[in-house]
């Protein structure tokens, strides 16, 4: 573990020249997730936080709801050709009474419509799943207070700073205050990473809290806003059109381009204080 | 089809108050790809270019390896509630003797190796299905070629433009030439469309050409170009430690930060004029 940055020699090409210097990358390698020994799903993704990762996961697919709801999570004996733990296999056991995911979860996951495949049966399906309902939080947050939050959120990218190379996601009050803050080399997984955290926290379902996330706003990450009962999801970047349906059939603030001292507010826009 | 943008009332934020106006959203949906009927992956993608799309995916996966390995490809009769054709559903029949992939695809995929999952596992699975070797592409590049693509791609990016939402990928011959650009809500499909249109077009092996990137290289994009054959894989963000170790094996020239006139070059600089 702890090999969350690389270093590797890189030829530096600029007008002045070239020359040979180390570079940090942002480390990437599969992660395989279990569930009472049976494979699930495999993941690339930054080492570390690795647990939680795996809680949030679940919480996205609609498996748990609750800390409780694992009994255990060990890394298996996965070795590589030197004998070493890959700790990059990861099972987790299932409470009693926790029905375990089907396999196949991505691709069962937008056939549960009577229309087959398209953006109506994905909104279908997370409805079917949420077990919070952000729609009924009526948390208020100042437009003063989003717009600090990529300063906020780039402040506590320590790997970022060094690689250049991750995305990140981080769970605020909306006063503001960074409760988690996690990357990873893909966004999903920042996301699930810091959702993990706030569920082995006993803080799911995360109302009164904005999910700020550095890049674009997808379906994926106003489903897993969703299924953690978040209020507010802020992106600095655009966002889908699905995610703009599903947020607005979720009840969830979806704010995108926030840049500066400026946002577009896509759904529910009443939650920030004077729109 | 021609869903590419979608048009929605957005609340508008800034210092000198608010207003509300129209924003065009890059569109995003589902996509199942079913191989002689049998359904294999669904991904979000933006709609468009679907079978370019398809046909680039079965080249990554290592399942055809040219435009003749595919017989037909049609969209299913999937229809939403008013019974239109959701367009969502695509369906390839593969040519007599090329394999069916194995269904759950992406789970078996780094399990290949003795050692499990881990990094070599996954480079050894994209070794396992190469069938064009770039490690042999003597191609030259001068930096000055490069350092112009980004801004090229740019140019070419349409529903950008519009939307400010989406991945793109082009490529281009090591002259600088643009050969095709395709843009995606999800980075992998950006790069599968460009891919499966040189694919269709007779083009793969695309020996003496550059993939561009608009973000970040993961090891997924390196084993893309692996698979088409690309022996160089520009980024304009940075690469991850697997993209790096994956980019050396396949014998893939990987440059990261192609930013202005400067660029780090990671593997293989001895196709780049002057290094």
């Amino acid at each position: 573990m702890g090999r969350v940055t690389v270093r590797r020699p890189v030829v530096r090409l600029t007008e002045d020249g070239r020359r040979r210097q180390q570079d940090a990358l942002a480390a990437e390698e599969p992660l395989e997730l279990r569930i009472n020994g049976t494979p699930l799903a495999v993941t690339m993704r930054t080492p570390g936080h690795d647990v939680e990762l795996a809680h949030g996961f679940l919480l996205t697919e609609g498996v748990i709801g609750g800390a409780g709801d694992v009994s255990t999570a060990r890394y298996c004996d996965s070795v590589d050709d030197a004998g070493r733990n890959t700790y990059n296999v990861l099972d987790l056991a299932l409470a009693e009474g926790v029905a375990p995911p089907d396999t196949g979860v991505e691709r069962n996951f937008y056939t549960t419509s009577s229309c087959g495949v398209c953006g109506k049966a994905a909104l279908d399906a997370v409805k079917l799943k949420t077990r919070f309902s952000p729609a009924a939080d009526d948390c208020k947050v100042l437009p003063e207070t989003l717009v600090a939050l990529p300063d906020l959120l780039r402040e506590q990218q320590r790997v970022f700073q060094t690689t250049g190379g991750l995305h990140a996601a981080g769970i605020f009050t909306v006063a503001g205050e960074p409760l988690v803050v996690r990357e990873d080399v893909g966004r999903h997984n920042a996301v699930d990473k810091a959702t993990g955290w706030a569920l082995l926290d006993g803080r799911v379902p995360l109302g009164g809290t904005v999910l700020m996330v550095s890049g674009r706003a997808s379906f994926e990450l106003v489903q897993k806003a969703a299924m953690a009962g978040i209020p507010v999801l802020a992106a600095v970047s655009a966002p889908s059109s699905l995610a703009v349906e599903l947020a607005e059939e979720q009840g969830i603030t979806l704010v995108g381009f926030l840049r500066g001292t400026s946002m577009n507010v896509y759904t529910r826009p009443e939650r920030i204080i004077g729109s």
